[in-house]
């Protein structure tokens, strides 16, 4: 098959790399410093089980979108809007775009850049990062979930003989609502205080912190009658022993300087909390931090 | 009047130091380096209509307090019993022990420690810094409301004739309360993402979030039966005018290093919350996270 991946971070790296090894046409568009390493050596991808250079197109704009059968949509939930318009253009009437991003929202907001295409949101569970210019670290897991559509039979079944095993399902929307809810429980509180997962649990407080965050989130998601996918307390408490050392992706965006995503975590449980009349001080105070410390002057 | 300080820091100098310039007998019981700075050339009071150095006696522990007519308390809110116990022996019988502390309390802590003592809280309207050893620095106001004793009415009188503006007031209380609620609102905002107040509430949601914390302070206060002493919403709202370029005082002790006050700020709000049953979320984020960096391992 014939696969763009738009916004090739690591994540767009690590599911595109994959189905490159699997022999399929594989074209990233990716930041200049990553297309001219990955051009010029392949995609390192050093994984948990294989460390190896891959090699695959990669580009630094949109056209490299022409054509394909699917697009695997990566972008940052704040570029969505801007990287569908760009990625129009370029795309044949029966594309799928494939979204693999944070927050439950992504989808929805693509369709009304690109209402004439076959849009469905993924799940997407994988750690990874990039380590420096075409190299990417794999951490962990590499599994997918994503809603049905025309393709996504099909497009499962490649991914699943590209080792990367791949579900389609019905209830993508409350997968990605559990996700939302992991994400609205860890990621802030880690970026805030610069700490690692397993410190913060331990921190004075904090459990009770995280259960009336996930507590607010369960009350904005039943009121827009969302069915939870899974157990969100359960996920939570299988965090703290899996990943004690993780630094939430906000945490290394704020370490950066980077703008985070967290409009689109606890920001987005406090805008549809307003919405529907659900007080959501918890994420509140989470949300307003977080976009404190980010805007704050460069010293 | 002989008069000891007891936790010479900023605002134990500035008013020690105005009873002292007044012509009272005064002894400041301060840290090691203060001590030796002060008496080798006097307390430094660079106010905002003087810059001086004023002699007075400085010592390095409790027993400096001995004989005095007035102690000022005004040690850290964590350090009240174990600086009471290190008093108790020196006092006299009629001794009075002021508390110039945040929190709301202080004196009540005291007291079991102090059991024939006369202790009474007192409000304090200052903003003050130690810029170096021995060398206390004045940003504005400077005054006193105390609670009713036996010798209130007589320090008051001293208090004024030294230009310390002081008032005997019968509800000391509440006005520590609507302390305690700027100190909830803004404090612990500063403290994470250190940043001035000006900034903070400039912040996208750092309004609502403010109003949060004064709604559930509020709440506790009505359930402890206090009547707050003027408006928390005013006194909030005269901050951001005339202090915009301030850190709070946990900013700057998480800054250095230093453990904060914020277990006696936040952290009784959510601790009174709880024995009430009344909900606290917004106070609970602020304080966890102030905990959660006060106690990250140092680099």
């Amino acid at each position: 098959m014939q696969v763009a991946v738009m916004g090739a971070g690591a994540v767009g790296c690590y599911f595109g790399g994959m189905l490159a090894r699997a022999g399929h046409d594989v074209t990233l568009v990716a930041r200049p410093q990553h297309v001219e390493a990955i051009s010029r050596d392949g995609l390192r991808m050093e994984t948990r089980t294989f460390d190896e250079y891959v090699r695959l197109k990669a580009v630094p704009d949109a056209q490299g979108a022409k054509g394909a059968d699917v697009v695997l949509f990566c972008v940052k939930s704040m570029d969505t809007e801007e990287a569908g318009r760009q990625l129009r253009p370029h795309l044949r009437p029966d594309t799928l775009v494939l979204c693999l991003q944070n927050g439950v929202d992504n989808a929805d907001r693509l369709r009304t850049v690109l209402p004439d295409h076959a849009v469905a949101a993924a799940v997407v569970y994988v750690g990874t990062e990039m380590a420096g210019p075409g190299h990417l670290k794999h951490h962990g897991r590499g599994e997918l979930m994503i809603e049905p559509s025309a393709r996504s039979t099909e497009f499962a079944q490649a991914l699943n003989d590209a080792k990367v095993p791949t579900q389609v399902s019905d209830n993508v929307r409350g997968a990605l609502w559990v996700k939302l809810i992991l994400n609205c429980a860890y990621n802030a509180v880690s970026a805030i205080a610069q700490r690692p997962y397993g410190e913060n649990v331990k921190g004075v407080g904090i459990l009770d912190v995280m259960r009336d965050v996930v507590d607010e989130c369960k009350a904005v998601a039943r009121a827009e009658g969302v069915t939870l996918a899974g157990d969100p307390d359960a996920a939570i408490r299988a965090i703290m022993e899996t990943m004690p050392g993780q630094y939430s992706s906000t945490a290394q965006d704020l370490a950066r300087g980077k703008p985070s995503e967290i409009d689109y975590l606890n920001g987005l449980i406090v805008k549809r909390g307003e919405a529907l009349g659900i007080p959501t001080p918890a994420n509140r105070v989470l949300w307003a931090l977080v976009k404190l410390i980010e805007t704050k002057p460069k010293p």
